[in-house]
């Protein structure tokens, strides 16, 4: 099979495109994305690397803004993201010029995996090494979740998630998600389906608010840590009363 | 053999092009497709994968419309398919800035499988990985429906399928195919046609209809549900029509 | 010798080009084409795949119209012909244009040719898998018939075949061709002399007749299903009177 | 060595360009062609491939016209030699319009050679697999016979041959070339030279003769049957002089 | 898995662009670099190989100016860095002509970056072999760090390293770095933290100071000498302190 | 180290680039040329290979005129140095346009030897295979004769050879070479290191004068043969007397 | 590891780019050069292949102009050094035209360094096979030393050298090199730091005086011949001291 994958431009017997997979690869390697999307906000989330103590962690987000009422969670290769988020960002701003209208979410999301799916089907280039979740809303209100992965394949989600592991919170997600949860529930959402993978609590954890009409908002730490508190905290409650229970239960 | 495969620039010394062959490879394990024409209507339907439970179907929609008047369906590469749809799409609007009516669905079919070609004559690319049914209206009211392959290759028909389990579908279409139906049995017939390789029945199946003057329709879940219902109605009165058949013949 | 078959930029060492060889091979597995110069007609048949049930046989012809008063036959891969077809169009058109006046057949010839021969010279691409019967008439009503195939060569013929078996079935053109036949003996020949190769009849030939300032016609199956009855009467009709020979021989 | 001889961009340790000595094979399995400059005259001859019966043997000559007063004969690719003719029809043409004067036959095999040469240094092409015969007349009135080769290399003969068996025709050419010829003998000595190497005779014959402010005239199948039979003849009376010689001289 | 490290459009299978980190590999093979932010500066400090007797050290610098308030040190190839900093110096002029203003050390960061990616995504180049610290002032007097690297990763920093052994130096960065330190304790902690990994003083080290709307100034061999002296001292005295703490705890 | 002979842009790990080692092959194997400076003429003499018997050796001339005052003798690929010629030439009247005065020769060299030098540099391409020599005179009067080779480096000479057995020829010349002599002592001398190496005398050696303000004059047959029989008759006396002297010898 | 360096785009897995290093290796086997700066001279000498007998020593010269007041000397490949200081000759003449001022020493030997490294980043091409030393005057008067190599390194120096046995050279440069020579010191040193590795005196060195408002000077074969009869002269006197001293000492 390994004769078919040095190049995008060659299918393998059966129909595959190994770089586009080994992109994949480099996706799922990454850190751990989630997207939640609210009543009247969308909340990304992102497990952050265990910050190099001198770093200025402002710099190595995963989170970026791509448009005055969008923004970009992504999983994978760093410097890969920031290329594909500028061509977005000239894209949104030539259409505003051209437009005298802010881009759709479901416009700028079919723009960057069409440039995607470019970089899978020309030789002289590799694919973007990188899944994304952009966030945001329509002009008329409707608040929006999209993701696109190395392949240009995109969709809209309720809430979704890339990167490692991203098989565990999806399902946790599945399981917990609630139609038109409010700001809170919607970032407690997204930051215990993070708490499930990712280890060390609320260092370890990036959110970024997407509110209609209002700039790109990243939690503080402190209000990071507030919600893994009351997370841990609920847990905690959560555990004694199993425990009670089956203590309960055994005296019964 | 394997040696002639790794560009789609290379002939076979029995003047095979393995490359686009792995393609249609690829055509072939992506979900079924179906078209069906009818006396005023096309039915294009095709297999929807067990959705993500919160993903948002209408993005990840295999049947898209191309111009007010027609639509395509594919197998294949889903990003592949966005990326030819949309240059189809730039065809359309061109043609009906240059010569003010709309595309033909001739012409339309024939310049989507001229860039499929080209995409397996030159170096340095591949070609693209999926077939496409085309459904759409002539000016003159005929609905028309149309097929094209990796190859480039392309021809009209009454009905017809690509993807998975191709071959099936094609048979019970040949079988059970009518000159001039109504809507009701076009669909049905699509319907049909599909659940004799899809489970789980409505769930996974989307169908849209294009009618002469009549913007795109994709049938709602309710609406597909309660064609499988009748079906499955159907089949059981047949299965047990058939037993009381052959209890009767026993009897005698 | 396989080392020098990779490339069409490639002499073997005793001066081959195989990808032009294997390109030739595609046209040997095509299906098969005949072409007839009659007095005042110039007739074009090809073998017919059995079509798909459902399948609407125009859109499948391997006889296309290039110009008013060209048509084209081909053997091969159908999608390398549609594109070739289609450059020999626009020229057709812009000749035209340029010149107030039809291409004459030996021109459009030799631009079909040379576009083939350049795809057989330069890195990066892959010879036109398919060899071409082009039919037409000259401004002075002259019928001409000429070949080429996908090395670029072409040359003109009193009648001529390509693809599967073409072999056998110029040997018997050459055997049966007489000159200046009428439209009817033409027709009959290019029938006759693929029945020759192709099984079950009518069903599988499509005649072209291109005739002076008519324009192209394709001849209904019934009117093919006449001239196949007429060939299979007259076929049985010798067989006896050959037996009825061998048995009169016998009394004697 | 053979690791040498994939490109035209590489030479092998002792100063080989392989490919285009392959090319010059592709020369030699080609059919023989011959020039002979006579007095007032320049006489192309080649052999002609057993036509096939229903061929138009004009569309498959191998001695073709460039200009009005320039003729040009080849061995080896057929395809490639036209596509090379019609670069140096279209160079004399745009000469013509520039200059207001024909192309020396001098200035014309520069040209060609040059596009010949330069198909043997860039990488991404083949060099063009045919030799030619280039015959003329100056405008002050000189008859000219140049030749070049794959490799881009030219000069000017009195007589001379390229493709199959060359070695054997032109030692036939040296031996029996006469300055100053008239047309009659220079044409006996083509035809002769080719006989030495041809079978059958006239049909396998194509003889050209270009002369001073005449237009390119080829011989008809009279013609060369007429020079063919009055060879043969001369042949017999010479064998049979031989044959009574040696009975006179056993009887001496 | 040597296979997938030939060109840097091909990603392994698990994902690894092996290319990029060979050219990681060059960078930890160069000179350490090390960057500390200050209160109202920032020191970009560098190990300088033992500079050949002859050479004017001047020239070899490891740190550049890349605009009036921005300066660069890098650790890797040379020549890379030079054409990078080129690069940079004329988008810094470009974006002075077009805005009339400075450009911001956040922009200048991204653009080398975005040119660092670019190096590994297209083929036919190889990425920088550099790594890079960017010192500076934005308009508003905020003192700037920023590092790349040859993925075209970026990130703000307190203070860091690259090049060899910087895995040492930047734990010693996270052990002594203070907040808002004034410019002695600034270079002290830059040229301490050299110390660690570079021998034999204060000829292999190489100072700059970047400070708000003052021009970049490189300390001289004898400033230099004066830090590695009052450092030694310091070290001494610590030592000394430390024996006799032991003695004194022997003592006891 | 036949691994880094396949490309111009390959260095061998010593340092070598054999594609430019194999083209000094073509040029050893080539015919030898030479050029001896007068007082007041520059002479070039070539080998020339046994002409077929029917060829006009004036248009296989292996010395060619550049512009009116330069002429160049080559050694190697005929084609290429044509090629090269008609650059040379090109550039020679280009420059007599712009700047009204004929080129020197040494700009001419410069121009020659750097497109010699840019086919070794760049990829797609392959040397030339020649190595050359370029007699010609200054404005100011001065006879000039350069060389160079494939690599493009060049140099001007007294004398000097190039091409099969040049080793002993410029063994020759270094030995018999007297500065500035006149015309006829010139021609002999290169003759005579002709002679050399050739066989079979005057048939094989072809002779250029370049003088000032005198067109290009090849010498003819008979002029050469006289140079030829003097120098045999000039050895066969050396010789007589040689013995005589080793017979007076003997005697004593 | 041989892997690895078939091509300047790639890494080694330890960060090597072994083209480069190769075309170091292409430096390291050609004649030795030194550059010499006194107070208010720059002396360029370089070791003289043992000119052919007949060459003109004056067109093979190691050190070339560059412009008025710059002056080059380079070891490896002479054809490479050409092409590169034609490339440096140009840039310095556009400079004065568009700036109405001299190219600075500083600003030459950048653009040279960086011509020398986009060599060694982009594919299709190979590094320039050669190090520089670049020797001149700014405009306030200060001499001027660079050198540059394959890679695009470049640097200022007193003194310095490359090609063969640069090592030994280098070494006695060190030891023997003082601030502030006059002309005949600074000739006297880059004289005897040659006559260390050159054998066979004067005849194999050659000379260039670079002086502040003076056209560069070639010095004659005498002046070097009186330079290293000095030098000898020294040499035995120094020798025959040591001598005496050694006999002393004995004696003692």
């Amino acid at each position: 099979m390994s004769r078919y994958d040095r190049a995008i431009t060659i299918f393998s017997p059966d129909g595959h495109l190994f770089q586009v997979e080994y992109a994949l690869e480099a996706v799922r390697r990454g850190s751990t994305a989630v997207g939640v999307r609210g009543k009247d906000c969308v909340i990304l989330a992102v497990e952050r690397k265990t910050a190099a103590k001198l770093q200025d962690s402002r710099t190595v987000r995963k989170i970026l803004e791509v448009d005055e009422h969008v923004a970009l969670a992504f999983a994978g290769l760093t410097a890969d993201a920031r290329v594909l988020v500028n061509k977005a960002r000239v894209e949104a701003q030539s259409y505003r010029l051209q437009f005298e209208d802010s881009v759709s979410i479901d416009y700028l999301t079919r723009y960057i995996a069409q440039v995607q799916q470019r970089y899978t089907q020309s030789g002289g280039v590799r694919p973007f090494g990188i899944s994304t979740l952009i966030a945001g809303f329509d002009d008329d209100g409707t608040p929006q979740l999209y993701q696109t992965d190395p392949s240009g394949t995109f969709s809209a989600w309720k809430s979704n998630t890339c990167g490692r592991n991203s098989k565990t919170v999806r399902e946790f997600l599945e399981k917990h998600f609630v139609d038109d949860m409010n700001e809170r529930d919607s970032v407690k959402l997204a930051v215990k389906s993070l708490l499930e993978v990712v280890e060390s609590g609320s260092k370890n954890v990036e959110i970024a608010l997407v509110k209609l009409k209002e700039p790109l908002r990243y939690l503080t730490d402190a209000e990071v840590e507030e919600y893994v508190s009351e997370i841990e905290k609920e847990k905690k409650e959560e555990e004694e009363a199993q425990k009670k229970n089956k203590g309960d239960n055994k005296q019964e």
